[in-house]
């Protein structure tokens, strides 16, 4: 039930290692500065700023006669970290390895500033450079997918909160760079829970994400949300009417997802063409008030009839489109609570 | 005092996008299966699965007629999202967006393990395979710095929360891949604060910190602290003297950071040389019970001087080293409480 | 900006308390126990259980010489605290200052059941009872109200979370009781803030409450929200029109409140009769959907027309009743958005 | 496993309740004002503020005629809720639900101020009060007992927050009235689990507790803690040396304890005296860094060979008394881990 987190051997191994570094008496040289910060320590000095000039001086440092004696730790960065000795070609790390050294890496990619904020800022882990790409290249929205379990362990506090804030994250670098942030949060149909338990997993996961996206300023009217429908566990056997779970679905959401957000647009999860429509065309049906747009965004749902059709020959391309028109048209007609399965 | 999270034309322009997908009767076609995905799609219809198969499919699909009827948005892959027509030469996104479809992006990287859960998942970024890579050639810990300020209105608890919770996870992954973490919560010396006021905040980072370490179920025993010298902000004419800023450094530090944990290593910030020898000294000073090692985790205080003495000419690198040992020895003699300022 | 939370002389002298106890060699006597588990001790030995009884065991204990030696503190409930010695009649806790021996209360009021999960437990403080006492003499519903003040460090994070977190376990206890719970998180009209600022003011709130509530298992078809209405500070000079002010209103609980709470009955707060009927009037005539019912839960805005007419003689009922009339009829057209002012 | 909040029949009674109060066209009558806000109201109008003429005063607005085709509730507060019409003598709760309008009733207290904070509030229940009685007749300490189960599906989230919270409000409280918090944050010895899992919950529950003490501006040098000690649940089989459980112990506080706190005093739980003693002594043999004092806090575990000496029999006091000596003696020394079992 509690599962361990690391081994026995790995925490004897990490514990080592910070002790080492914090033996009494030496401390950690600080050797990560990337191209740009060795400028502004080179040029007062007059010393060009190049590769090799970088590597000759944090050679020069490291085979200091003594140094080890005061030094435990030496933080490098991503180029240096790759760096030879220019004689005996030996990769700095291996180099402090054998002198007693621990050698350490920045793993950061630098700053970027908290939207909402007076320019406050968090740690760069690349994303937010990929988003201006993508709408440069004509993106008009994202999709970020997180998972969460069902389980007798699962979900933990940790995965739903860890989960929501990396959502609310990403949909706050989104808008800033100009895409609409699709919510993903999905709540995985594996495991033996019955629709309650599934129903009570999406309203905590739902109301741990928007609680998030208000902790990021995130402007929900230029959102979307992309759920799962609320259906017990393909491993549950009870059974439940389509009707059952179409009203479980809009409850849930009743509970949760502010008025403001424009639509709510269905992930199919692992159901089939057939079930993904009609219970679409439920949750439409649903005598309930629903103040958002209820549709789909809809992967397998919308393709397997379309690939049985097309069978990877060109020729068959027509008939592949004649399905796929099929398909997204009955959604369409879902999306409005207007599909009739006799239609 | 309240900054505009995004601008009103921004606002405009994301609510229009969010409005335009959520239309009534139109949904979304999810067709970003990265290519093991398509392998599973294609494979059961004797589809091959290589990148003109997948570029043709999904013109297919786009180019059927009236889909946009029932399609008010295509999520896209990676790859997908860089393929053109074959004919004339077009961009997907452009043709989306020519045919009045939003086209979308995914831009997460797939699911990684929450350490210490029934093998629950968040959402991958790219820092563990960066973290394997590194302690397969030698890393043995790693750091990662988040930037807090001072100032009317900061910090904001979502920049302390959300600093904290990156921080965290930053160091399950490096333990989960066998690197001890260094925790770097840097609070800025920029502003006007005085003593308390820097005393304040770095208690409450600090705290916030160890409660996200504790959530993620980090090994403290196999981390280390990598903090800021509770100092006045550098604009504040305030003067205190060395004793009693490291005064309200050791209680700052008895009040938040664990015994588990080995070390703490103190950055530098934009303290001198001179300075940054002379705070870590009385730290250790301070007659008060303090159950970790207090070192130093020094880059520009132990490098000016050598950078002055070395000027990039290798003639000079002896004379270097030399400064460079010197520094390093009176940081050591500091992390014991040993410096004595006329030595 | 940031004030002192307890004096210099507070800090000296509650360090001063804790040390004593925490005198190495010294510990404390939990002599706490209320008259029941007293009963469960004395049983066994065949001691009666009377109030004298009990008084005397805990006399003979204190007067144990040289146990203030092993003897730090000692933990009284309520009952032994306002006890006295029989011979010269020396309240206890006196009795062991002057002993050297620190007296200690206990103030919480045991346990009770935490909704929605396993039997699980809070420290009672009291609530519970006066519900159940309430809803047994007729009450259907129960109140509770917060204030969370605008200012240049208002709200603090403490105080929206506190509030937050007050409102909801009070709620749980209500329907326990079977009463719903009206949630009062009123924001004040006091400063010099403007509409926006008690815009986001009010939407983190309410984010905060809501995420608090679900938190706590609330069931929000069995709520109802009385808020303010968002309207700048009454310092603030500048002017609004009231369909700004209704506008943003609704634009705020469009972004945290949940459809499935019933109503959203607003508080007057300081606005006079005629404003806070307009205001209502105005909210419900706002052209975006709104799927609450939005009305009004007013105290002085029906009233001071009464007392007008009224002045304390009760020949005056008959016109007081009229003008109480006259002030509910208004208001429940405003609720309606049909309220004319000409009318 | 997953525990009804409220069975159905209090969710319909609920949501009828709710509902009917959010009736269109109608609203709440806030007549709760207390009679110093009554004071506000009379005195402008020359109406004598006495029992009587507030009674007559609602008594005259509840029977306006037709009022209940626009009020569908009214709030009440204390005194109104036991007034009673003064011709047929009919509580008003009762008049008022004959009416079809629902009687509500104001629960809390009032406003109290948040420590270190801008003047800030939360809403009072009584504490204040209390704390500053005891402290005005002697008391130095205060104790306030939260309880966390271990099981299945325990402890909740819910369950850890709402009683860190709790414990940190009443901590503040506390010392805002002169008074030494101590700490009780009990994980309770029953159920079926092992010590490494009891340690897990010690160190999560003390994680919150000291993060939710941090939040409220609590000043740890004025604080005491009383925890368990870190033991394997009473049904659990497996068995553990002393050495082990105290070795668990101390790493658990070790991870979570700032070194600001100047004691740990432990409860005894369920354990007898012997055990109580021999653990506390093992606790302070441990070869670790312990930077606080690591004493008793025990009721039982010094009383139950008293009780036996003494019988309710005044005679035997002195017995009593020496037996009292005897156990506070031998904890004071397994408190410096000086007491020899054969001693």
């Amino acid at each position: 039930m509690s599962p361990h987190y690391l081994s026995r051997d790995r925490q004897v191994e990490l514990a080592q290692i910070a002790q080492s570094i914090a033996t009494p008496g030496k401390g950690i040289l600080a050797a990560d500065e990337h191209a740009a910060i060795i400028e502004s320590r080179f040029s007062p000095m007059d010393i060009q700023n190049n590769e090799e000039n970088r590597r000759y001086y944090r050679q020069m440092l490291f085979r200091t006669k003594e140094c080890s004696q005061y030094l435990s730790g030496i933080i490098l960065c991503h180029e240096t970290f790759y760096h030879k000795t220019d004689d005996d070609d030996i990769p700095f790390p291996r180099l402090l390895n054998e002198m007693g050294i621990m050698p350490g890496i920045t793993v950061d990619r630098g700053l970027i500033i908290l939207g909402g904020t007076d320019n406050e800022t968090t740690t760069q882990d690349g994303l937010e450079e990929r988003c201006r790409e993508y709408k440069k290249n004509g993106a008009q929205f994202a999709k970020w997918r997180a998972l969460i379990k069902i389980g007798p362990t699962c979900p933990s506090q940790l995965a739903i909160n860890e989960n929501a804030s990396k959502l609310a994250r990403y949909a706050s670098i989104c808008q800033q760079c100009g895409l609409v942030p699709i919510v993903e949060p999905e709540v995985s149909l594996e495991g033996d829970h019955d629709l309650e338990q599934c129903q009570r997993v999406t309203e905590q996961v739902l109301a741990t994400v928007y609680k998030a996206l208000s902790d990021h300023h995130v402007y929900l009217e230029g959102t979307l949300l992309k759920p799962n429908i609320v259906t017990p566990g393909v491993n549950c056997v009870k059974t439940y009417t389509i009707e059952q779970i179409a009203e479980a679905t809009v409850i849930a959401f009743r509970r949760t997802v502010p008025t403001a957000v424009p639509g709510i647009m269905f992930l199919s999860g692992g159901h089939n063409e057939e079930n993904s429509t009609a219970y679409l065309n439920a949750i439409n049906r649903v005598q309930l008030y629903k103040p958002w747009v209820l549709s789909f965004s809809y992967g397998r749902a919308l393709q397997t009839s379309v690939l049985r059709a097309w069978k990877g020959n060109k020729n068959n391309s027509e008939q592949a489109r004649k399905e796929f028109l099929r398909l997204t048209k009955q959604n369409g007609l879902a999306s409005l609570g207007q599909y009739e399965i006799s239609a």
